[in-house]
């Protein structure tokens, strides 16, 4: 079907009126690839945004390359998107009860998404369509991250577009930088797994919860040791 | 942070073991875009598979050129991702209590994420982690589609990824090709509002509920009539 993708363009713009947006949903299996753009958006901007990058390798091996098992996961909650990565295995978590779905259910393979879809599950109740303060963001989370940090491990970045909530009972480096660009101050906040350039990053405390917000660390917390 | 994302690349398999598959969100507002690769999905394939495309003209022309206001639309359900694209006016939607919104919002402003967000509210309660039968899928969704058709323009495309969901009461028009590809019969069915080739392409009946699967029509409906 790509090859018939030609098709479309002119229509948007040139030889028709459709000029304020594109896009276009691959299915894979359950999962859907979305491409689209509101173009044009070229202006460049000075805002704050978040990224979260990953790259990943398959455990156990026969979770295959698929574009359901490729993180980051998103899901809609409360009108926001949702964004989660992470690296580490969880064994058990789709066989143990503790961490049955409901609402939200993974669309592929991994351990990861089955995590990522729990934490929602776990919070959705208290998801209002105002975004949660950053204290009560991480109070949310501290338990639902607890049960998951007790079953393996566990090095994740989630976001809601507001906040960047980062944790790890593994390994997380953070690098803080300002500069001005464009001439905003920018505050930036990069965690990796391990450092990316050879700045002097630093390690994250291991086993407690970050909130970043605006590149800044804006709330932390450690959560709860549950009894087995 | 974009000048940033080279430097996770030669890790992704290079300098790294993560070759399975990368990804990369970015956030505008309350919307994420994903892009992501369970690289290397280079072998051609012959399988079925569904692609919904999108142009779109903003009506009115104040709700704006974001990432969460262009279509195809997307949300997880019953472990499915569930996609949306609609042409057409449904003036109102925003303010009138039936199509009030609980488990699914919008994440731009737009009448049609509305629309879809009213269409997975409605459906959810029925939604097993087993796909619909197509039939089932016609019938969950006739009222809430006459809901919508009889508030404005309604031209959708749906789809679960296994079964396209058509609807206009304005203009569609289909075309079905039957055609031989890398060694594998296939049958495409391509609709769209007005013909995207010289072809003979043939209207749809308005104000009927087509499921097409593997290029097929497997189950139509007419919506009933509601009492206003």
């Amino acid at each position: 079907m790509a090859e018939r993708l030609p098709l479309l363009r002119p229509r948007g713009g040139e030889i028709g009126p459709h000029a304020d947006g594109w896009g276009v949903a691959f299915y894979e299996g359950r999962a859907a690839r979305i491409f689209k753009e509101p173009i044009p958006a070229s202006q460049s901007r000075c805002l704050a945004f978040i990224v979260i990058g990953h790259i990943r390798k398959a455990n156990p091996s026969h979770i295959g390359r698929t574009s359901a098992n490729t993180h980051p996961f998103v899901r809609e909650l409360g009108g926001r998107a949702w964004v989660f990565a992470h690296n580490g295995k969880l064994p058990g978590i789709k066989s143990d009860t503790r961490f049955a779905l409901h609402r939200f259910r993974p669309m592929g393979e991994t351990d990861s998404e089955h995590a990522f879809c729990f934490l929602l599950n776990r919070i959705e109740r208290s998801v209002r369509t105002t975004p949660f303060q950053p204290a009560q963001l991480a109070s949310e989370l501290a338990v639902p991250v607890a049960m998951l940090s007790e079953l393996g491990e566990l090095n994740f970045l989630l976001s809601d577009g507001l906040h960047l909530v980062a944790f790890s009972n593994l390994k997380l480096q953070a690098l803080h930088r300002r500069c001005q660009e464009q001439g905003c101050d920018q505050s930036v906040m990069l965690l990796a797994t391990t450092p990316l350039t050879d700045e002097s990053w630093s390690s994250l405390d291991m086993r407690r919860l970050y909130v970043f917000a605006g590149g800044e660390d804006v709330a932390t917390l450690t959560p709860p040791k549950l009894s087995c």
